[in-house]
């Protein structure tokens, strides 16, 4: 059985990363490739749903257990089938979304995580993280700007300074498969250099 | 701080576990106690998405984190606090349901779910188990007389029986906390013992 490859883009608030994973997946498919691009929360009838239920807050367990709800559903839909027909998989979020915000930013018990995480992918890992480093300040500007409503959001520059930090830490202990770009760039540029490393990847 | 009781009924289909349930609370609140009467999936807003989200068949990790998190947040926005507040809370299904269906029918890994599960619950244990015992053929067949549609739902008679089977072993396991009611006497009689249990609890 043939097998795709898995790759994932990781981002805060306002980074990129849902443009920078569609511009990568045009351009995969104009060379020809089979692609799904899909996100999490999300990509299934009931992640979508789960996605609308993350807009309230819930608490902290609640929060991972929803995320986690939705993860198990998209690797067992959508991500395992793509990969096993040997599609090329862009997932907008996945579990490092998970380590940086409920377990580095909120303080999650780790190894807990860790282990319903794994039961949730049947361990499956990405081959590539494509993170897209933005300052919180800079980014949640940007997205302000982008919305016509003012977008606070649930949590404020400290917790999205942690989540920052939570992201470069793994990057750091995971050198080989994360690719850290500025997303402070302009957006083709992080396109460029997002697909570079993807195609770097795909041979 | 004052803390009350915390008492889940438990069962198959067809148990009649929401009516003993409703019926406990009834008589509770007439003797002049405060009563919170719940459910699960349910009893908040989030855990009522969820409980529609598993009318359809998600993967065996989805469902059993679905379910976590209608838990965690129906523990942290309802159950604790009613308990701090000194009531006495009446819940339709909590964890042992999880053990019965996810874990002993459905075969997921007892250890990670446990793991999980105390981490949605925050190590939470009901004072007592009032689990209303009945064949499954009988109960399938009560609650398809019950609804005009026929209530095939999800699953056959042998997973019925496996969670049956769950439920007992955990009975046997946890004797001093587990009452074991006969659910094919009738509702009245049903409703006296579990009341009677509860009552002796209560005190």
């Amino acid at each position: 059985m043939s097998s795709g490859r898995f790759i994932v883009f990781e981002g805060g608030e306002g980074s990129g990363k849902s443009t920078a994973a569609a511009a990568v997946a045009a351009r995969l498919e104009a060379a020809g490739r089979r692609v799904v691009l899909t996100r999490e929360p999300g990509g299934t009838p009931a992640g979508e749903v789960i996605r609308g239920l993350l807009h309230e807050r819930l608490s902290p367990w609640a929060e991972l257990f929803a995320f986690l709800t939705a993860r198990a559903e998209l690797v067992a839909a959508v991500i395992r089938p793509a990969l096993e027909r040997g599609d090329t998989v862009l997932c907008d979020r996945f579990a490092p979304s998970t380590f940086a915000y409920q377990v580095h930013a909120r303080g999650l018990d780790p190894v807990i995580v860790r282990t319903a995480n794994r039961a949730a992918t049947g361990g499956l890992e990405p081959d590539l993280v494509v993170y897209l480093d933005i300052d919180p300040a800079a980014g949640l500007a940007r997205k302000a700007a982008e919305s016509a409503a003012v977008a606070t959001g649930l949590e404020g520059l400290e917790f999205h300074r942690k989540v920052r930090e939570g992201y470069l830490l793994q990057a750091r202990d995971d050198a080989g498969r994360w690719a850290v770009i500025d997303a402070a760039l302009p957006a083709e540029r992080v396109a460029e250099l997002a697909a570079e490393r993807v195609l770097r990847l795909l041979g």
